[in-house]
């Protein structure tokens, strides 16, 4: 379960936990916090962080202020409560962080006063609740993903029309779903635009050149990793289309962007990458399809999003599974 | 916990993992399919599951079909990724995979492509989540009973109005609820209706005949156990009438299958048969009625069906709590 | 974790589980009864007991019985059931069986036939879920708080509706919300009634008088428990105004009551008291004000309650976070 920290850069990581005062240690921390947003999608990678930090600036210079203010809160957090140095170093503890503060700019509205106060306090507390789950999980085995930011992503954003200060839009969200219509038919343009907004999406961006970005992000730090989002990408989608989910929501990447980290997890982050967690990722990948549009109609009437559960809890099942099958899990003698 | 595999009938299960080509395997492979069906009811009998597979196919033939291929699939499936011999040999891989593929169809329509392709995948993933809910429930010594049939069940009903290609009912299903109404008076041939149908709305089914036909393979495999589900029935159908369910609910066995699972688990399956767990076992059995009408609300809003969580959630807590009173677990001296 | 039964008042405890009969016995079982009642802020505290018993009878007569009958109840089913002789002695079996039996009389109504034989049932079981509870959590180390008697009362009070006989209050509470309405500004004389209601809604009672009469139970027992339940009781209503709570539900207690209990659970019951506990607990109690608000939209479209969910879960998380923060678990010298 340790593999998304293998591969810690060069950069100065080892010494991360001793030095946090000048220059240098603001070199180490800023590593930190990139390697805190690449950690998204599980690369410890300053390089990747980096161009991450550069398409969230893209689709807004508030979502890309928010996500690295929030990653350096979050990580910042963490070391002052004495969190494990190696942790902090690969980038672990800022995450969680930055998508919980991207989730607040994106549905609480990144121009109030009450969103920036309430995005910092969610960081702080985001810090608790990874170390809760880590304690929870660890029975298991088993790691806690993007499941401390849906925690706190869920009960803010669910939370948020009961307060009048806090909310700012209106009519609240809550309602019960009705069945899918619309188009179901898609052209390549919409394909090619499904599959990049699919990684756009799990930053909650809508345009496709911020999911080229990412993927480039990928692509810098390992090749191998970006190839399997791809196929997680395409997979998602594909899902989508055969089920006849209508093609407005596949090619705002809605559909997809679950598969992308269902499949990355599944094969070479927490599961060794060969071909059979390759399949087995991407049977994952399908089934997040289908928990991605339950999960929406369960919370559709208390007005909450679907964030990334799906992917959560589709790859917690996949992974506790994956312990009684020795194809997936040995060494690569006994595939 | 082993209870449900102590009684294997003759009948070749003990070679069941070596031999899988040729006759024999064959007839090896149809022993586990069919034993597969009894362990819905926890009877790992080949007899008991012949008598269910009439059962359903008295229902309707597509439904015995359905419920056969499911199983067959299951079992296959977990054969095939190396799942434990004797849990293959005595069922306990397919009837996660029975019930699966008979809520596709009831749910979803028997009769067309998508369901029939969909209940194909419902059955190979559900074994991948019955081994992940086995190494989580493993750490307090519990068993998985449906539970790995009820996350598929519930994800797949609750998404399916959100794909065109997979939902051919117009209307969702989600909605409020509203206290109950209509008459609550029960006639002779009302209770005896309600007592048979709590057997066969365990596969979903509403007729009364298919009920008799389920508690005649119970009898086949054990008179203690049909004498346990019989009691199990009465009290669940008796609780529903006492808090004043309508009867139109209690008449179709909505309000009683839960109770029959509940009493049969409680005594003589996960805790020994005696006077004490018997009494604890029909306690359970009226509890999961109000649990039952509780889970009705709760997944109403999202267009979901109980299924068989009551059962499993009583059946969970109360094998659990069962840890602390030496009386309903030690040695029958120790009663 | 043991806190909570650390500081038995003198009265006949510690032969508690030998004498059950004659006027020693009875004596015996009232002080047990009486913790149990105190249990419900933490203390085993004979006194406390008997002035928050004043309190329930003071808030209506019926409810100080239903409160009364069903702690004994609580505490002599687990008696009788084999439980724990230390944690019988000190009430720990008996306040989730007070809370059950009075939420039951405040919302099947107090008056009904059917409310008072459910709230014996309900007494029976919780103590069933309480074991079931202490086991699953005890994994992690975790205390089960009020986990049980929210699980019975939120099955009851959703459950309700669908049974004719139990429940008597016409249309059902089953509704979308909307988002928050109504005046937010608070005076003077508010803010002293929401300090005060915050502890009488702990008992689901809205009189601020109860609630001083609560808490002066609690000063009764232990002057540090009463300092940090009223910086509870602040920290909820000023987290609840500054985020735009409409002003009816800051002055109702509803805001507040969770607040109060998680910071005593935070500070000095299951972690040490000291400042950084202190501080921990202040921001859990103020997190516990947004938790407050998700449960209440989650729970509305099954017409559920929130009662002390997000006391639970907010707790659970921040004990489960501690593990990780020597800084809060360590022994006072750490510090």
């Amino acid at each position: 379960m340790g593999h998304a920290t293998d591969a810690l850069d060069a950069g100065g990581s080892s010494d991360g936990a001793g030095r946090a005062i000048g220059p240098p240690g603001a070199r180490v921390f800023a590593a930190q916090v990139l390697r805190g947003q690449a950690q998204v999608t599980f690369l410890p990678s300053v390089a990747a962080g980096a161009v991450f930090c550069v398409a969230l600036f893209a689709a807004g210079w508030q979502y890309g202020l928010y996500g690295l203010v929030g990653t350096a809160v979050g990580t910042a957090t963490a070391r002052l409560l004495g969190a494990d140095g190696e942790r902090v170093a690969s980038g672990l503890e800022g995450f969680n962080a930055c998508l919980t503060a991207l989730c607040f700019a994106v549905f609480l509205g990144a121009g109030h006063l009450s969103t920036a106060l309430l995005a910092l306090a969610g960081c702080v507390v985001v810090t608790v609740v990874t170390s809760a789950v880590a304690n929870l999980l660890g029975v298991w085995g088993l790691p806690t993903l993007t499941l401390p930011y849906c925690l706190i992503a869920s009960t803010a954003t669910i939370a948020a029309p009961g307060f009048q200060r806090v909310w700012h839009h209106g009519a609240g969200l809550a309602a019960l779903t009705s069945p899918a219509s619309g188009p179901t038919a898609l052209q390549p343009a919409d394909l090619a635009e499904a599959f990049f907004t699919a990684f756009a999406e799990i930053f909650f961006m809508p345009q496709w050149y911020v999911g080229a970005l990412l993927l480039l992000g990928i692509l810098v730090a390992s090749r191998r990793a970006a190839a399997v989002a791809c196929l997680g990408s395409a997979v998602g989608t594909a899902t989508a289309w055969a089920l006849g989910a209508p093609a407005a929501q596949i090619t705002d990447g809605t559909t997809g962007y679950n598969s992308v980290l269902v499949a990355l997890a599944l094969c070479g982050v927490f599961l060794p990458a060969r071909a059979a967690t390759l399949t087995y990722a991407l049977v994952g990948a399908a089934a997040a399809t289908a928990v991605g549009s339950a999960m929406s109609a369960l919370f559709a009437p208390s007005g909450g999003h679907t964030f990334t559960w799906p992917f959560v809890l589709t790859t917690l099942v996949f992974l506790a599974g994956a312990k009684s099958f020795p194809r997936l899990t040995g060494s690569p003698e006994a595939d």
